[in-house]
C-alpha cells in the first residue's frame, strides 16, 4: 500500500490535447521520475486505453497512478457552453469533478480552454468572495520571467476583479517564481496618473488603497511589459488575450523570417549553425514547456491549463506546478486577503456613495 | 520663382524631437534630394537657429523652403492639455495653425505625442461625421506591412469610432500599402461569432452591414497579427496602444538577449558576423524609419507624428506619406464613405430601437 496521501492527488484529463493520450501517459512517467513525493495521479479517459498506455509505459505496478473512466472528449472548436451540456461524461468535467468532490486536489487538462474556463467556473466556483476566474500564464522576459493575468477567462472585466488579480497573482507568484514580495503593475496605455479607461482609473485607486496586501508598483504601459520592471501585470482578460497571443504571433513570425533568410545563403546558413548556441538559449528562454501551464486562479481547487500542443515536458511540469500550489496552499493563503480586501473595497464604496 | 503649389506645402515642426532641430534641417535637405515634386516646406521653429541651420545645410537657395517662426517647444514629458494651454507660442501648434489657416495641408513632428493628439483634435477639428482621429501606424509582418488603428489617440472608443477607423484605415492603406482592396480585421479575443467585449460586439455587427465600403474579413485574434490575413487591423487606442508597445519592447528585449549572448562566446560572435545578412535584413524589416510616422487620421488636415526619436530617414519618410495622403485627398475619399456609412448607422440605430 502507498502511504496516505497528505496533499490529494491531482488529476490528469488524459484527452483533449493535441498529442493524444499516450503523450499524458508519458508525461505521468516522467512526472513520476522526476518529481520528489509525487502523492498520486488519477488519469482520467478511456478505461481500457490507458490501461493498456500505463502497461506500454511500463507504469502497472505504480500503485500511486488510478483511472477514472471517461468515455467523451470535448473537442478544440467547440463552443463551451454546449460543450458542457452535450458531453456529459467528457475527460475534462470528470477530472473537474474529482477535485469538486474532493478526490482530488488539481486538475491538469490540454483541453479546450474556453470549456475549461466554463466548466471550472460553474462546477468548482469561484472562492468565496471572488466572481470570475484569472487566467496566468508565466512569461518570459530579459532576465526573468513573470506573470500576466488575466490572459482570457473574463474578457469583460471590472475594478474588483482586477484587484482580486493582484491578490491572487501575488500569491501564484510567491510560489512558482519564488519571489518573496513581488511587484504588482497594472497595464495601461500610459504611466501618468489618470491614463488608462475607466476600468483602469478605478482599478488603479483601489489597488493604491490595498497598498497593505501587495507590493504595488502602479501603472505599467505595454513598453515596460517585458523589462521585469514587474513581477505581475495584472489587466482584463480581454486585453491580456491579444497581447498574450500577438506577442505570439511577434516571435513565431520573426522565427520563420530568420529560417527562411538563413536559408537563402550558404555563409548565412554557416554562421547561424556557429551562433546555434545563442538561438537555443533564446528557443529555452521562450521555451512555453518550462511551467508546462497556465493556472485559473480564483476556484476552489486547481486547475492547470496546459497548451492544446503540449509534449510530455510540458504536461509534466503543468503536473509540477500543480503540486506546488496544492503543497504551499494558494488558495488559503489568497483567501484571507480575499475578504480583508473585500472589506476594503466594500468601505471605499460606501465612501463614494455618501461622498457623491 | 517656384511654380504655384497645386497641393500646398507641409509645415514641419522643427522641433520637440529627440534630436534636435538640426536633424529636422537635414531631414528636409533630404526630402529635397530625394522627393520628387516636392511643392514646399515650412519648417516652424526659432527663426535664427533655422536660418543658421539652413545654411549649414546649404539650402539657403531653395525657394521652397520657408521658416514660420515659433519660440517655445512642448516636452515630451508634459500634460497635453496643460501644455496647449501654457505654451501658445510652441511650434507644434503653429505648424497645425498653418494647416487650420489652409496655409499648409499637412503637419509632420516628432513631438509629444499626447499633445499632439489634443492640438489636433482641438484646433483642426475632426472630419465632418467623424468624432474622435486614430493614430495609424504601419507594422511589420511576416511578408509585408500592415496598419493598425487606433494604437492610442482614443482610449475610450465606442462602436462608431471603430466603424470609422475601419473606413479611414481602408483609404490609407490604399494610398500607402498600394493594395487596392485591403482586408479589414478587427481585433478580439477569438475569432468565433459573439466573443470579444460589448465593444467588440456591436462594432462586428455594424461592420458586416457596410461591408459594401470596406472588404471586412472578420474578427481576428492576436495569434494572427503578424501573419498578413488582413492588410488594417481595427481595435481602440486602449488595446492598439498597449499591444503596440508590448511588440516594441519584445523585440526589444529579444535584441538585448541574442547580443548579450551572442558575445558571450567567440564561436558564436564569428557565427554571428557571417550570418549578419540575415539580421540586417531582420532590422530592415523591423525599421521604423520606413514609413517614418503615423498619421492621426480623421481630421480636417493631416497630421503625420513621427516617432520622438526620428532621425532624418524617418522624418524625411514621414514628409514623403504626408505628401501622398495630401496628393491623393484621402480625407476627401474617406470623407464620402464616412457620410454614407454614417446614415446606415442611424438606420440600425433606429431599427434596434424600434425592435427593442
Amino acid at each position: 500500500m502507498a502511504p496516505a496521501p497528505q496533499f490529494g492527488p491531482i488529476a490528469v484529463d488524459a484527452m483533449g490535447g493535441d498529442e493524444g493520450t499516450a503523450e499524458v501517459v508519458r508525461a505521468v512517467r516522467l512526472a513520476f521520475e522526476t518529481l520528489d513525493n509525487l502523492e498520486g495521479i488519477v488519469l482520467v479517459g478511456k478505461e481500457r486505453l490507458l490501461r493498456r498506455l500505463i502497461k506500454v509505459a511500463g507504469l502497472e505496478d505504480e500503485e500511486r497512478i488510478s483511472i477514472y473512466n471517461a468515455t467523451e472528449v470535448i473537442g478544440m472548436d467547440e463552443k463551451p457552453i454546449q460543450s458542457l451540456k452535450q458531453k456529459k461524461d467528457a475527460s475534462m468535467l470528470k477530472a473537474i469533478d474529482l477535485v469538486r468532490e474532493g478526490r482530488c486536489k488539481a486538475v491538469v487538462s490540454c483541453g479546450n480552454s474556453g470549456s475549461l474556463v466554463a466548466a471550472g467556473t460553474l462546477r468548482l466556483r469561484p472562492m468565496e468572495g471572488v466572481e470570475r476566474p484569472a487566467m496566468a500564464p508565466i512569461m518570459p522576459a530579459k532576465e526573468k520571467h513573470f506573470i500576466l493575468l488575466d490572459a482570457g477567462a473574463n474578457p469583460v472585466a471590472k475594478a474588483e476583479h482586477l484587484v482580486h488579480n493582484a491578490i491572487l497573482g501575488s500569491h501564484y507568484c510567491r510560489i512558482v517564481l519564488k519571489i518573496a514580495n513581488p511587484r504588482i503593475g497594472l497595464l495601461s496605455n500610459g504611466t501618468e496618473e489618470g491614463k488608462g479607461n475607466a476600468l483602469i482609473v478605478s482599478t488603479h485607486e483601489l489597488l493604491k488603497r490595498i497598498s497593505g496586501f501587495i507590493n504595488y508598483h502602479g501603472l505599467i504601459e505595454g513598453l515596460q511589459m517585458f523589462s521585469n520592471e514587474v513581477d505581475v501585470i495584472v489587466c482584463d482578460g480581454f486585453t491580456g488575450n491579444v497581447v498574450l497571443k500577438a506577442c505570439e504571433s511577434l516571435v513565431s513570425s520573426m522565427q520563420d523570417f530568420l529560417k527562411k533568410e538563413i536559408k537563402k545563403n550558404p555563409v548565412r546558413l554557416a554562421g547561424a549553425l556557429l551562433s546555434q548556441g545563442t538561438y537555443r538559449k533564446m528557443k529555452d528562454q521562450l521555451n512555453r514547456d518550462r511551467y508546462g501551464g497556465a493556472p485559473l486562479l480564483g476556484l476552489r481547487g486547481y486547475i492547470l491549463k496546459a497548451h492544446g500542443a503540449s509534449n510530455k515536458f510540458a504536461i509534466m511540469n503543468a503536473i509540477r506546478v500543480a503540486q506546488e500550489v496544492v503543497r504551499c496552499n494558494l488558495n488559503e493563503r489568497a483567501q484571507k486577503d480575499i475578504m480583508k480586501v473585500n472589506r476594503i473595497l466594500r468601505a471605499t464604496e460606501i465612501e463614494s456613495l455618501t461622498v457623491s
